[in-house]
């Protein structure tokens, strides 16, 4: 994602934001976790990645005003989720994939067991961090509400629930119907999950709070349908993965169900509606929200 | 474990608990989670296993007068993640067991991949059923210190942990320190957490909660010297899984450290601190811990 897409207030804004989340992610994933088995989650989560998870929950709680610290921690445990998902997705059993964020992948670096663990503990961990004994930033009952939003989008009924839709449809057609709903879930659940949890650390009323919704819901899909442009037309190297992997997999994506041009359009009409929902939120302080939305539509990779 | 160990009243309590935990699994697995995710999941989790950490939180929820409905939550969260950890450790990049409960393993029965998305969406699940929208019975702060205890005994410092340095032991010799190290953390985190949530569903001071912190640690490392016991000693037929497994593997065991003898002996001295520490807790009805404990050390399977 590049900073020239976006004014220079919001460059500033998500440099800032990056060097906190790296921080905080430096400082809450433990090196000293036994055997090697911290080794294999920093290795999995630091240094890399775009940080858009992140980025939305610290963005959605600015716009309601809620506490940085708090917001922090709900960054992190989003993280964490996101990238204990990859290490799993990336194992021989799933996609076997051997590149990620231009290096070898966790069950490569360190072998198949240690990768499963690894990702188990992150799961672990981003509850972990949402419950702290002795952070005033984040009271009992908005620990509570963090660690239920991010289970339901992280289980059955959002990211695992996707992946195993996903894993029953590899070679099968689907209409876009079903593939909405597959990536509703496989991406777009921890996506509206960081808005939301981003917003739970401030003071939201119900329509602002559907508003956020809405627009996580659709900035979640068009983050999976500029995936699937950017994994049929650029080559790995841009994207620090394997391309057009897939395509090859015979999985279906929007560009094989849609069309490359329709896929594009797509991502601009959900780039829309994210928009108008910000307009309806009656927030006033959405501008890094809205900033955010943009570049989700018009990243490189 | 058989009821003729103990009384007749102990007998009634847990049948009665033990049909309350299989109802509330058998409502809170979902079975309709997709594409064969929710079958994978009920698969592992119902109609099989001892429920020992189910039982240790009614008990020691009871022992505080704690809520009923809020102890069943935690039973129920405790043994989700127990069974994902099984799940996860009978796959072929782990222990690769084929026979787990008497049954095939989940991956042999619905294939590596899912069987890993089952056992994430069951960690998952158990932050799900700690964090109800709607339960009077689990008020938002009681349900952040159940996540914590929960995620802390489930991750690199607990469970995940413990299963990273017994990967990083196989064919090496340990001796008694470390293999105690490796099981507080494997096996002996949970079921400390399984009394430690339990208690935190009712009244308790530092002392009673130390206390019981002792009795739940004593169990805990007593739960797994009787299963490298019975490991080295029954059938695989009595145990529902494959015996001599550890043996085979050149896994470092109580049993191999100590000798039998030995080993027998340290489940008893282990039972006695237990006992003692119930008696230094304050608490007037320990009757189902102390019954439990003794349920744990003489049990056959």
């Amino acid at each position: 994602m590049g900073a020239e897409l976006t004014g220079d207030a919001f460059a500033g804004w998500m440099h800032r934001a990056l060097g906190e989340v790296e921080a905080a992610l430096g400082r809450w994933v433990p090196a000293d976790a036994p055997a090697g088995l911290g080794e294999a989650m920093r290795y999995a989560v630091l240094d890399g990645g775009k940080r858009v998870r992140p980025l939305l929950v610290l963005a959605a709680a600015e716009a309601v005003a809620g506490a940085r610290a708090a917001a922090l921690r709900a960054a992190v445990a989003v993280e964490l989720i996101h990238a204990y998902s990859l290490v799993h997705d990336d194992m021989p059993c799933m996609d076997n994939d051997v590149l990620r964020r231009g290096k070898p992948t966790v069950h490569v670096r360190f072998g198949q067991a240690q990768a499963m663990l690894a990702g188990d503990a992150m799961q672990a961990l981003a509850f972990e961090v949402l419950t702290p004994d002795d952070d005033p930033a984040l009271p009992p009952p908005l620990q509570a509400r963090l660690c239920g939003l991010l289970a339901r989008a992280a289980g059955h009924a959002g990211m695992a629930g996707g992946q195993a839709i996903d894993l029953a449809h590899v070679g099968h057609a689907l209409d876009e119907g079903a593939l909405r709903e597959m990536h509703r879930r496989k991406t777009g659940a921890l996506l509206q999950a960081s808005v939301l949890m981003g917003a739970a650390c401030g003071a939201v009323d119900a329509a602002a709070w559907q508003a956020l919704a809405a627009y996580g819901e659709a900035i979640g899909l068009a983050f999976q349908v500029v995936d699937d442009v950017l994994d049929a037309t650029q080559p790995s190297q841009a994207l620090g993965k394997t391309a057009g992997k897939d395509a090859d997999a015979h999985k279906p994506t929007y560009v094989t169900v849609l069309g490359l041009a329709a896929a594009r359009e797509r991502a601009q009409a959900l780039h829309a509606e994210a928009l108008a929902a910000l307009g309806r939120s009656g927030l006033a302080h959405t501008g890094r929200l809205h900033d955010l939305a943009g570049l989700i539509v018009a990243r490189h990779h």
